[in-house]
C-alpha cells in the first residue's frame, strides 16, 4: 500500500495522514504493510509494482494512465484523499478491475468559503493592501498608498456572479453568497428546480449569456470530457472587461496561456485559482507570477481545512476497512466500479 | 479651504477628490479658493489659519485638537470625507464653534464586506497559501508546501463569531456571514429586539461571555470613551486560545503592544486590522511585521472602494453646497453641533 502523505515538502505530518488515523497500526494488525512516498515516479512505480490500495490526494496527485496501471498488477482500489478523481483515466481502470473511490462530500463546504474568500480578495483588492501594509512587493518602498491600492478596489454589492457547476459545492457557495446583495447566474448540465433556485438565491443562465454578464466567474464544475480548457482564448475574451475569475474547481477547466494573456492584456481585472496543472505546480507555471495586483492564487489547499482533513481521514479509513474485510465500500464513494 | 487628497502618496487622483466631484469648479465660481495639501503639519497650520472648512480623512486624519483648533479661527466645519470623526475632538470643536459632519452611512456595505474577508483570510489561513504559490517571504525557497499551509487552516462553518457593536457596519457583517453557519454573538450598548436578532441571526451577549466563548472577534464600534484599547492585556489573554481577531472599526481601539505580546505568544491564532493608530501608520509600527502566519492587515481601505468613493464624493459636495448656500447640513451627517 501506497500513501503519499500531504507532507511531501516539509516533514510535517498532516491530520489526514497516518499519524491521525493510526492507519499504520490499524493495517499491520491485519497483516498489511503501509509504505508512504512523496516519489510520484520510478519510486512509486516500485512500490506499485505490488500495492493492492493506492491512496493519492488531490492537490499532489499520482496520474495513472495505462502505462503506469498496467504494471501494478495486483492494484484493486485506487483512493482519492479528497473530493475529484480526475488525475485517475476512468477507462483504464475500469479494464484493469480497479476500484476508484473518492471522500464524496468531505470539502463541499471548505471549498465553498473558498470562493466567497477569492472572490472577495479579488473583488476588493486585498492582495496589494496586504502587501502596503507589511512593506513587501511592489511596495516595499511605497509609503502610506491608500489612493493606490483603493482605486482598483470594488464592492462585491451589486455585482453579478456567475457560478458554472452547481453541485455540492457551486451551492454551498451560491448559499454563502446569498447575504451580500449580488445577483447570482448559474449554469450546468441539470437546472434545479424552481424552488431550489429561489432558496438557492440563483437564476439559470446559458453559458454564452452567464460569461457575458458576470463581473466574477466562479467555477464550480468537475473536470471532465468538455471541461478541459473550457476557458480558452475566445471564452476568456468574451468574459466582461475588467471582470475576475476564481478557479477552486480544476485548474486545466482554464487554459493556462490564454488566461495569462487575458490578464497581461488587462481584459481581465484578476484570477485567484487554488487549482493548478501540473501539480505540484513548478516554478516557472507563469500563474505563480502574474502580474501584482492581479491575483489572489492559492496552491490547492481550499478542500484542506483541519476540519476537512478530519472528514477526508475518516472516510479514508472507512474505505480501508470495508476492503480489507471483503465489504463493499459505501457506494457514494465509488466513483469508477470495475462491474459497470 | 483645505482638501488633503487620499492621493497624498503616488500622485493618482482618486473618485473622491476634486476630480470626479468638480469641487474646484464649483467652489471657485462661488468665489471660494481650494486649497488641497498633504502636509499634516506646520503646511496645514498655515492654510488653517484663513480656512473656514477643513475636509479630512479617516485614513489620513488630521488630528485636531486645542492646539490647532485655537489657531484656526475662522473654522466653522470639519468634514470627514467618510465615516467616524474620532481624530477631532468633540468637545474642542463645540467650544470654538466648529461643526463636525461626515458622510454617514456611506461606507458601510463596504466595511461590512471587508470584515467578512478579513474573518475568511485569518481563519483559512490565506495569506501564506498565497505567499506559498508566488513563492514569497518564508515561502520563496519552499515546495509545494500544502501540509503547511493547511495545517493552521479552518472552515469557518462551526464557530462561534463574536461582533462588538451591532451598528450600521456589525448589522451588516452579521447578515453576510448567515450563509456560513457560523453562531453569531454581539454585544452593543443597545440591544436590537428579539426580531431584528431573528433577522440578522445574532445572539446577545455580555462583552466577557462574547469574549470568551468566540473563535473570531469582529470589532465593529466607534472610537470613544470606553472603547479607547478596549482590548488591552487582559481582555486579549480572556479570548480563546488560538482564536483570531478582526478590526475594520479603529486601530486605538486595541492595545498595540498588548496585542504583539498575544499574537507572539501564540495565544491568539492571527489578527486583521484595518486600521491603525497613529494614521499613516510608520514603517516600524509592529503590526507592520508581526509573525508571517498571524495576520490579514491592510491599511484603512475597507471602506475606500470605488463605490464607497463615490458615495463619499457625493456627501461631501452635498454638504459644501449646503454649507455654502447658508442652509442647514443634512442631519444625519452632523455628528457634532456648536448649538447642542
Amino acid at each position: 500500500m501506497s500513501y503519499p502523505p500531504s507532507d511531501a515538502v516539509d516533514g510535517d505530518v498532516p491530520a489526514s495522514a497516518d499519524q491521525a488515523l493510526g492507519l499504520q497500526e490499524f493495517l499491520s494488525e491485519r497483516g498489511h504493510e503501509l509504505v508512504t512516498t512523496t516519489d510520484t515516479g520510478e519510486g512509486l512505480d516500485r512500490e506499485l509494482g505490488d500495492a493492492e490500495v493506492l491512496i493519492t490526494t488531490p492537490f499532489w496527485p499520482v496520474y495513472l494512465e495505462e502505462d503506469r496501471v498496467s504494471k501494478a498488477s495486483n492494484l484493486k482500489l485506487v483512493i482519492t484523499a479528497g473530493v475529484g478523481s480526475d488525475h485517475t483515466d476512468p477507462e483504464t481502470a475500469r479494464q484493469h478491475g480497479i476500484t476508484v473511490a473518492e471522500v464524496t462530500g468531505s470539502n463541499v463546504v471548505s471549498v465553498a468559503e473558498h470562493n466567497v474568500l477569492q472572490i472577495l480578495a479579488l473583488v476588493r483588492n486585498f492582495v496589494p493592501a496586504h502587501a502596503n501594509a507589511r512593506m513587501t512587493g511592489e511596495h516595499a518602498d511605497r509609503g502610506w498608498d491608500v489612493a493606490g491600492v483603493s482605486a482598483p478596489s470594488h464592492d462585491l454589492e451589486g455585482k453579478t456572479v456567475g457560478i458554472v457547476g452547481l453541485g455540492a459545492i457551486g451551492a454551498r457557495t451560491a448559499l454563502r453568497l446569498k447575504g451580500f446583495d449580488v445577483r447570482t447566474l448559474y449554469y450546468a448540465n441539470h437546472r434545479r428546480s424552481p424552488a431550489e433556485e429561489e432558496t438557492l438565491g440563483v437564476r439559470y443562465a446559458r453559458l454564452d449569456t452567464l460569461v457575458r454578464e458576470s463581473d466574477v466567474i466562479c467555477l464550480a464544475l468537475p473536470l471532465m470530457e468538455g471541461s478541459q480548457a473550457l476557458f480558452g482564448p475566445e471564452r476568456l475574451q468574451a468574459m466582461k472587461p475588467g471582470s475576475w475569475l476564481v478557479n477552486t474547481a480544476r485548474g486545466a477547466i482554464v487554459d493556462r496561456d490564454a488566461l495569462v494573456e487575458a490578464i497581461e492584456s488587462g481584459h481581465l481585472a484578476g484570477y485567484a485559482g487554488d487549482t493548478w496543472y501540473p501539480q505540484p505546480a513548478p516554478a516557472d507555471h507563469p500563474w505563480r507570477s502574474l502580474p501584482e495586483g492581479s491575483e489572489a492564487m492559492t496552491i490547492h489547499c481550499s478542500g484542506m481545512t483541519r476540519e476537512a482533513q478530519d472528514r477526508i481521514a475518516e472516510g479514508v479509513r472507512e474505505m480501508l476497512e470495508a476492503h480489507v474485510d471483503g465489504r463493499p465500500l459505501p457506494d457514494d464513494f465509488v466513483m469508477v466500479s470495475p462491474d459497470s
